[in-house]
Formats: structure tokens, sequence, C-alpha cells
């Protein structure tokens, strides 16, 4: 094994779950050894206290004249569970095929690594770095990092750039480049639905009182019509539409239905009418229940009406939508219907926005022709689902765009058990780095 | 504490619960403290394997020419999940003000309890019984008694009788004497909703595919219309309507709103029109979820779309349901409402007849002069909406009717957190049991 894919195996074996209480030590442990690390390869590495998890940054010796970039990434991880769903052990990196298994391969340590990788190679063939750097790597992005602006507010001078670069996206298929110039915001909820102060029991009950599971389920259901097409009034009103040569580009991507069943399994593909399946993962907003509960979950049956249930709701959103009026025509959904019998209360969770930059202009260029050195072929031009809401922070707060040089594969299973990256785009990840580097110094 | 209290505490010690295989040790235990107090008072009783949970069987001597009454309860329980809703520990009994709080304290251990020291009572005082008297206990009530009626049929013979008597039934108020002629049945499924074959990122997949949680709301929400009025084809098509002697005798019973309100919670009540709460719980039949779970159940967020989710139901029902018929058409209603993207999988589980009995039969009114001799006023005349299937089992079976003699008051919370049962109630129940078999024996 490589001294890198060591110590990208070291950086996965930390259970960084920022979500999770119970592991804050581990996700600590994880910021302590990659500032040794950073300090290792030679940059001047620190690590900075926020209210919950620290930031990382790091630098190389600024001089005057030469372009900043700064370099993100994040070192917590989504939980882990299922944990009887994985393969290998979730925390204990394994290479099976040609790929690296463990929680965080992908998302986002393999990736981060190796920039790390690129970095360490470059200043020990170079001695320095072609442009100054920053690096800030973050323990919050899977909790929406909440922390993270006002720390950039507080740093802003000493974080002053002209750029970002992150690699936390995907390619659209392995071997291809891929830039990302574009990404769905995010607004999570959960809905709690309270009846009876007890669980009863639902013989000797049962016809008196509201049942709050089944009244939240019909306010589940109320959120779509049967082709998926959002009902909350007015959630597509900001929506902008999809620019034509961003239809044409995406065509050329070929059909995605055969390859997006094989990698999800699900026995058909499903979803608002009048667009591609890409054109609704990349550019249409959604809402997607990611957790429900209430009641008996354990072996056989508990004949009870639950007292409480509950549903996490998250809303991808795109341009332009604004996430807070998002969740403020959510609640309003809610309180419209409001059954008898039960009383909902809507709880706010994390939101960012949506993400749109321009990928001729001169930086989104350098990114394209950093990807051509080393890929080859010129890069794939997409959105993306998936949410960074901390690239709109640096556009608000820096004033700067970021460049999405995404390393991961659609099968990666980010978020999902199994989670896995390739030996293979973690090596070309390497070169990707020392290439985009040299590319932003020009 | 008395020696029949303390019997009770040791009996209510055993966590007996009987859907959960891990408690299969403490469930015999129970049967095991349950033969040998049996033998103690001067019964001859035995254990008796069934492919799960024993049968406890006990008799005195039988003389020709006397009546004989089987006295059934059980001595399984319910789990007590969600614990951190225990006031006190769910399986050490503990008195607090005039009631004893335990899991299994009024749902039966307790009621089955007051009988054996009303036995007890009655062979200290007299050295026999007024009747042949045959006590079942089994310790699978509560996951519906799948071995009891090939038991029964083996045991045709040992266990003819003329009368079946139980406890484990509710009194509309306390000290008012309670004569149920009418249980409702159940039938119980699950249903799982399964789309992709891995948990996918609701960011990077969210618009592609079908959700499973989000379906399966859909689904649950078809189930009624707004006014609770069950939806499922033809599934009120066999109910038998009230008898205007019922509707009058419970009109009786006064309001009964306010006091519901107050033992639930509920904010208000809810159910189909037409029909007052007590019609609707006593002779109405529903479709509840007893439990619903899929995606992310922790702390916080995972913007995950899970790959599968369930919903446990149970439909209660009144004469003439047949819980097969009613799980056929609910297995055509799942299939016609089978949505694209998901596959829906209905999981039988257990069912029971309802039952309904005539009050003014010579046994009835037996049973009526034995809670007059108890309560002094006549008593209450009602049907109930829990489901005790067995009693369907027994008329099948042996070819006997079988007196519910109640003594659970309303906010006993059988099934819930923080199940109590009156200490006066256990005592009374002593009482109940003497006079009972006195006036069976006449």
């Amino acid at each position: 094994m490589t001294t890198d894919l060591n110590d990208l195996f070291t950086l996965l074996r930390f259970a960084s779950v920022s979500t999770d209480s119970n592991h804050n030590a581990d996700t600590r442990a994880a910021a302590v050894w990659l500032t040794d690390k950073l300090n290792s390869i030679g940059l001047q590495a620190a690590l900075h206290e926020t209210a919950r998890h620290p930031v990382v940054i790091a630098k190389n010796k600024h001089i005057a004249g030469r372009r900043t970039v700064l370099l993100y990434g994040h070192y917590d991880v989504q939980p882990a569970e299922p944990f009887s769903e994985w393969r290998t052990p979730p925390f204990e990196p394994t290479i099976v095929g040609d790929r690296i298994w463990c929680r965080g391969a992908t998302d986002n340590k393999g990736q981060l690594m190796a920039h790390v990788a690129g970095l360490k190679k470059t200043l020990g063939e170079h001695g320095d770095l072609p442009v100054n750097l920053i690096c800030l790597f973050e323990g919050e992005e899977e909790i929406g990092s909440p922390n993270l602006k006002p720390f950039l507010e507080a740093h802003r001078q000493e974080l002053k750039c002209d750029v970002v670069a992150i690699s936390d996206t995907g390619m659209v298929a392995a071997g291809q480049g891929t830039f990302t110039y574009g990404l769905r915001g995010v607004a999570c909820c959960e809905i709690i639905a309270r009846g009876p102060t007890i669980d009863l029991h639902s013989g000797i009950w049962g016809g008196a009182v509201a049942n709050p599971v089944t009244m939240l389920a019909r306010l589940v259901a109320s959120f779509h019509d049967a082709d998926g097409k959002v009902q909350v009034a007015g959630f597509y009103d900001d929506v902008r539409p999809l620019a034509e040569w961003e239809r044409t580009e995406w065509r050329k991507l070929g059909e995605t239905e055969a390859e997006t069943k094989q990698i999800t399994g699900a026995p058909e593909l499903f979803g608002e009418k009048g667009f591609t399946e890409l054109e609704r993962r990349w550019a249409r907003p959604t809402a997607e229940v990611n957790g429900i509960g209430g009641g008996w979950q354990g072996e056989g049956s508990k004949t009870v009406i639950a007292k409480e249930s509950f549903v996490k709701f998250s809303f991808r959103l795109v341009p332009d939508q604004h996430p807070d009026d998002i969740i403020k025509k959510v609640t309003a959904h809610v309180q419209q219907h409001q059954p008898p019998g039960v009383r909902f209360e809507v709880k706010l969770g994390h939101t960012g926005f949506p993400y749109l930059m321009d990928p001729t202009s001169p930086l989104g260029l350098a990114a394209q022709n950093a990807l051509v050195k080393t890929f080859g072929d010129k890069p794939a031009l997409i959105r993306e689902g998936g949410s960074i809401p901390i690239v709109q922070t640096f556009k608000d707060v820096l004033g700067v765009d970021t460049l999405l040089l995404g390393l991961a594969l659609p099968d990666c299973a980010a978020h999902a058990p199994n989670e896995n990256f390739p030996i293979a785009n973690f090596e070309t990840g390497i070169i990707l780095n020392q290439n985009l580097l040299r590319e932003l110094a020009r």
C-alpha cells in the first residue's frame, strides 16, 4: 500500500459522525490527525475551535501577485446505520476489487485526501505550490455547516481568496472529467403529530380518537400528486427554468434510465412529468421523506394507537428558490392540513441555498482545462442534485465562485451502506490537484 | 401486604412478554410458578407444553351432576415499550395511591389472580367449590393464541364444560358491575413497501425514483376518508346493525366524551359519523395503524431515500365480519393501490372472530345475579372494543358460551405505559369469583 493510501485509511478509521454527539471524540480526533498531517507535508496548519466541531486551516507561504486558491473539504461523515446492510465493517477501510469500502470513502475523505496527496507531491517535487493556498477542512458539512459562516466572517481577512475549489461531487462516468456548475439547495424539517397523551389499546379505544400515525400519513400524502409533483402552494413559484443549452448538453450524456435503475435497484423510475431523469435530479426541486416513525417498531404486533408520530422531510431547492420561503410555505401547508384529533408541530432543520455559476468564466475555463489535462476529453458540464450549502456561503462572505471538480462515481453509495471509492479515482485525484493548481496559476 | 397481593406481585415480576422471544424464559417461569400456586391451594394443576408457550390446567375433584365451569385467564403480557414513559419500573409492581402499577397489573394478571384468590378462599372455607372447576391459563393471548385451538381440540374431553368465565374486560365505572356480551374481532397484517435495493442519497437521487415511505404513506391515507370511515371496498358489507335495545341501554351510560378525552388526553374525539363514541368503539369496525417505520430514526437528519418502509395494521371486526374475508379485501385494496416504483407486500398476522351472546340466557342471568350480589346494582350491559378471539374458539370447539365479567377500569392503561389495577378491584374480584361459582351452581 502507498503512503498516500495508508494516510487515507487512517483518516477513514475515525468514526467522525458529526450529527451524533456520541461520536464527538472521534470527530475531534479526525481533525487533530488532519492538522498534524498537513503540518507534516510542509504547510502551516492549525486547528480552530467552533461551537461544535473544529475547522482545520492550512496555508503555504503566500507570495504577492499569485492567485489565492481556497481548497475546501470536510472530514465529517454521515451515520453508517443500518449497520446490518454493510458487507465490510463501516469504519474499517477494506479493499475489495479495485475499490475502498468504508463510510466516508467517497464523501468526502477519499476526495479530500487525494488533494492532500497532490499537495504533498507538488511540494515534494518543487518545494512550493504554484499558487497561494488555503486549505479549509470542516467537520460539520453533514449537519449543514452551522458554524462555518460565522467562522468565515470572523476570519474574512485570513481567508481572502480568488476562488474556492472542492471535490465533493460526482463524475458522470468512470474516466469522464466532470465540471459541476450548479447544485441544489436544501431545507429540512421534522413534523410531529401528537394525539392522545398516552399510547392507547387500539381495541378498546379504536374508533373514538384520531390516530396520529394515520393523520401524519395523510399529511405526507398531501405533499405530492400521483406523479410526484409537489403540492405545497407556491412551491414552484421561484424555480428558474432550465436554459436550452443545458438541456442540449445534458441530452449528450445519453440515456441514463437503465444505469439509474441498475445503481438504485428501483423497479421503475418515477417523478414529475415533462422532464428527463437528469433534469428532475439536477434542476427540479423535490420534497423527500427521509424518515418516518411511530407506534410499535418491534417483532410481531402490538395493538396500540401511538400517542405521536414523526416524519423527517428534506426539500431540495433550485435557483431561485429561497430555503426560508420554502419552509414558510411548507409550514403553511401543514397548518392548512391540520386534521381534528391531532396537533402537528413543525421543527426546523438545516437549510442551504442552491448554487449556479457560469462555466465559461475565466476560472471556469481554467477548471475545464485542468480536467482536460487530467482525463483527456472535454469535461461533461452538469449540475448536481445534492447540496453543498457552503458554496453559497463562500459567495456571500468571501465573494468568490467555487469550482466543483468531483471524483465520485454514481455507484459510490454516498450516504448509503457500502459507500466506496475506486483506488483509480484517488490516484487521478492526486494528478487533478496538481493540474488544477497549475492552471489556476496562469 | 396480604398473602393474595403478595402472590399477585410475584406473578407480575415475571416479564412474560409472549411476542418477544427474548422473554421466552420469563414467560415459562410465570407458567411454572402459576402451576405450583394452583397446586398449593388444593387444586390438581399441571403444565402442558404447546409449540410455543405452555398452558396451565387445574381442576378440583369433579362430581357428577354439578355444573362444570371453565375459568380462563392469560399469564402473558404486552411489551412494555416505550420504557421511558413509565413512572414506575414496568416489571416491578409498585403501589402508588390506591393502585398497583405494573405491566400486566390489569391485563390480565391482576384479574386472573383475583379469581385464584377467590378459589383459595372458598376452598379454605368449605374444602371444595360449589361447581366442577377447570382453570385454563394460557401464555399466548397477546399474540392471538395460536396454539390454544389445537390444544382445546386435543383435550376436548378433559375440558368439556357448561360455560366459560373470563375476567379480561372492563367495568364502565368504579363500583359498577359490568357484563360484556359482545367483543370485536381482529385481523392483523403488516404491509412492506420496497423500492430501491439500497438506501439512496436524497440529494443525488431525489426526483429520479419513488420514495417507499411516501408511497406507503399514500397507501395508508387511502384506507380512510376524512371522517375516518374505512375505504376498503366491501369492508362494511357484513356488519350487523346495532339492535335498538343496545343503543337504548348504552345511552343510559350517559355522555362519555368528556371522560374519554380525560383518559386518553386526545384534544378532540374523532370517528365515523352517525354513531356515538361508545357505538364506534363497541359495534363498528376500524382500521388502525399500530406502527409505521422507515428511513432515518435517529437524532438530527440523514438525507436518505430509504429502500423500504413498513406499516402494521390491525382491523377490529364486528359481527358478522369474517377475519379472512377482511384480510382478502385489504390485500385487494393494497394491490389496487400499487403505485409505480415500489412494490407492496402484505404479511398476514393473527386474527380472531367477533363475539356476541344473549345476556338474558340462563347462564347470562346467573352472571348478572353474581354481579348484583357483588356490586349491589343491576350491571351495565355492554359490548367491548377489544378482542378475545378465544371466546369464539371456546364456542367452536367446546360448544359453550363465555361470561365476561371484567374488573378493569377505563383508565387502567392496558397495553400502554403505566398500566395499573386498583387494589379495591382485586379485592372485589375475589368476592365476585365466590358469588359467580355460587350462582352458576344453582
